[in-house]
């Protein structure tokens, strides 16, 4: 594998160039201190009587905490996504949130310079994970892993300029599905699609659409425009901004910027306006310069045999077939899939509008050979949900429709009328616990009654139990409604069942 | 609050020594480097035939993936702690991986040093999460929250000498539940001693029992036993070895080491020795010494009445009042505790052996007020749980006990006999899938049925259909069950019906 060859003469090479520079070199560092040296002291001097300096409580950019509101959302989004990931038979896994730098090197092209380093304090040399896929391949090599279908949610970490609008952070969460081992053609690509059509309609996000491509027709298409081959990746990376960027601005990045043949570019442009269904892939077969591309034809046969698939599974018009799809990171080798969200019904002869993509993946033949000794190769395809957008989304439906969210699951609240009751609340809480009821009181000595009530109107707690002088005496606990606010007293031994009864008929 | 006044002071006197520091304090990393690529250069010219050089992959230092099977456990284990923390009310949060270095500051005692930091790329200093209960506190200062009951389950990140026994990490899950807000005394506390019993018997881990002390009895402890202020939290972390060290060791640290008078040390080893239940909290109150000291006084008041609820919640034979507690985090206050398991029931007059501590926590007044511009406290009371220890002593159970862990949950296998069958059986399997039925089937075109069948035992997938030709034409699909192997011919519309049926009674 030439790519695992170059690691460590690079390595050795930055090495070298580090050594080489000259001590001045270090200079703009102590400047750095200098002048925060000078902004601290000056602080210090012209506050000269506040206790306290300005010392800013804030979660690091472009990061954020995430409210008991915002994790409910989250855990409900969670909860459907996993279901479906082991509906399909996938095992859970996890790894740990750093790897060793050189395990990131060079596996995701321009957006290497967003891995978040750790500091060097002795030992290892360490960075956040960028993703989930290459600690996946990764954990395949090392533990000689050559057949596995898991899933894996967790946090990955990128350090963008960070745009708030649309969920878009340095911390983020991921829910990827992959399936690893060597197989029929198409028949997992094919599942992974299923999978994400199955996630994007039980989250009920509105329609949407799943676009499709192969990086060997991208390639292919690259290569009968003229492309030289030491630009494919990055006239791709340009490619890929089409969702965001008109084509005349990708085409100047493309000419003014990465040095492209303005008619070479033209003629890309070309091609990337190209979407459709199966249709497509037979009008690409027949076209006389792809068709003359051996690899553009591999990917073109699988393509076909996809669609074959999807169709059994009843999905394939969600698919469309996409030459503008090409997606940024480096180690794809052959289909690629994003989808988008669109936005309400399009009205006639409007193409629908895209609100973003919301889920991508695709065919990773080449990366566990980038970790394994003798190169040996584990072909490998998946998806990654982007969860972290579709909890903005819900949030937000959420926030339209004004629903309130109960925050706790809390069904009984133990209450007292009395003072002096405290003993006898503790007594009975700890007896709903213990038969698996959730409960709450209030943790004061006398709290007032209606306090009490009002705490449940609140949070949304169903039911009330309250105890107090006459009912202790009776060997009663009254057990009220705090929708209906009706009570009935409920012998003490009767309570727990009672209990269930309610909250299972609710 | 002085703590906070300081940190700029700190931070200034930091950045003026190392501006001071001449340049060639920056030597050592440059030899580092150069011995770096004499390395790398050497084992290039040692090697000259071989196509890689050794590149290892592994995970960093003191971490690890989880395979599925302990996902499984992990999961378990997770979802007994997260629907006990619901049971009490609490609700969801999450925080950034990394805070501000700033804030993790001066936290953390003599464990500072075993923070993590990240590299600095521009921008803010960041470093990783040390715990969960700092980031809490932030969050409660950060956006002026005065009451709160939350729970967090997450990673934390430590620079420990990894020993890799006992379920010790450099990256670690913990799960916390804090109640914050001022309360009537000892109400909140007496709750989480509650939850940990019922964490800790629900996970049937065997016996275990429960330390509590107060900070405040502990600094009393050391005033009338003549340790100076200064020396009592290195003091404390001397003793809060005892569980793993003898007195001896500990006695000699604290003499030879931080500098204690012998017959200091002697009169804290008398009370250190000291355990038992609420009798012991009387007998303080009349210990001629102790009693002369008001702040263990304020902390023998606060456990006599923590020990008066713990009765009503039937678990005060769980709770050991143990005068060698202290537990070493800096920011304790009041009340703290750690449990440990016991190993198998003690032989008469023998003491239970202790396999080290599974959950811990505490009150923490003034953590809030650190993080608050105008020092505006929030009390809190918390606890944590040690699942990593937890999830290694349930693992090993496993595995002492043979018991077979399945990793998937597939219920139904889409098998056929026959060739050239694949597209009948996506149809198949995408039909399961829509109803919601877990559903697994082999990637290939024409699987030997001998080697589906054998999949099904190997995963313990519990039903298998199956569809060849014979069925196709009589509209019905084989079902059968792969513990009996028995197999019924069912009609292909009843199939989902059906297969509901036999998953809801087993």
């Amino acid at each position: 594998m030439p790519q695992l060859g170059l690691l460590p003469r690079r390595a050795c090479a930055a090495l070298l160039s580090q050594l080489l520079r000259p001590p001045c070199a270090y200079s703009p560092g102590v400047v750095h201190c200098h002048s925060q040296v000078a902004e601290a002291v000056l602080t210090s001097q012209l506050k000269p009587h506040q206790e306290k300096t300005n010392f800013i409580i804030k979660t690091p950019k472009g990061t954020r905490d995430l409210s008991p509101q915002q994790m409910v959302v989250r855990e409900k989004v969670l909860d459907l996504v996993v279901s479906c990931f082991k509906r399909h038979g996938a095992k859970g896994l996890d790894t740990p949130a750093f790897e060793l730098k050189e395990l990131l090197t060079e596996k995701y092209g321009e957006d290497s310079g967003l891995i978040y380093d750790l500091k060097d304090q002795g030992g290892e040399l360490l960075s956040l994970r960028y993703d989930l896929t290459v600690p996946f391949a990764r954990y395949l090599a090392m533990n000689k892993v050559k057949k596995m279908k898991r899933y894996h949610v967790g946090k990955v970490w990128r350090r963008e300029s960070p745009t708030m609008v649309q969920g878009r952070y340095r911390e983020f969460c991921q829910c990827d599905f992959d399936i690893a081992g060597q197989f029929d053609s198409m028949i997992p690509d094919a599942e992974c699609l299923k999978i994400m059509c199955e996630i994007l309609s039980g989250l009920q996000l509105g329609d949407f659409l799943i676009k499709v491509n192969d990086r060997r027709i991208v390639d292919g298409m690259f290569a009968v425009c003229g492309v030289p081959e030491s630009k494919f990746r990055a006239i791709g990376s340009s490619i890929d901004k089409l969702d965001k960027m008109s084509w005349k601005d990708v085409r100047h990045e493309m000419v003014a910027k990465k040095g492209l043949a303005p008619e070479v570019a033209d003629q890309i442009g070309d091609y990337v306006q190209c979407h459709g269904g199966v249709t497509l892939v037979e009008q690409m077969f027949q076209d006389p310069r792809l068709s003359q591309n051996k690899r553009a034809l591999e990917g073109l046969e699988d393509l076909k045999l996809l669609f074959e698939y999807l169709t059994l599974f009843g999905i394939s018009e969600k698919i469309s077939f996409d030459l503008s799809l090409v997606r940024g990171l480096d180690y794809y080798t052959g289909v690629i899939y994003e989808a988008i969200l669109l936005q309400t019904p399009a009205q006639a002869g409007e193409e629908p509008l895209s609100v973003g993509s919301v889920a991508a993946g695709g065919r990773y033949d080449g990366l566990v050979g980038m970790f394994d000794p003798k190169g040996h190769n584990v072909p490998c395809v998946g998806l990654s949900i982007g969860v972290e957008r579709i909890f903005s989304i819900v949030e937000q439906r959420m926030k339209t429709s004004g629903e309130k969210v109960r925050t706790t699951e809390t069904q009984v609240f133990v209450a007292t009328p009395q003072n002096n009751f405290l003993q006898e609340r503790l007594k009975l809480i700890a007896e709903l616990w213990d038969a698996g009821i959730k409960a709450e009181m209030l943790y004061k000595n006398n709290p007032k009654l209606l306090t009490q009530l009002h705490y449940c109107e609140n949070m949304g707690i169903p039911l009330v139990v309250i105890i107090g002088e006459q009912e202790l005496k009776e060997g009663v606990i009254k057990l009220r409604s705090v929708a209906s606010r009706e009570e009935v007293a409920i012998k003490h031994e009767n309570l727990v069942a009672e209990i269930r009864k309610r909250l299972s008929e609710s």
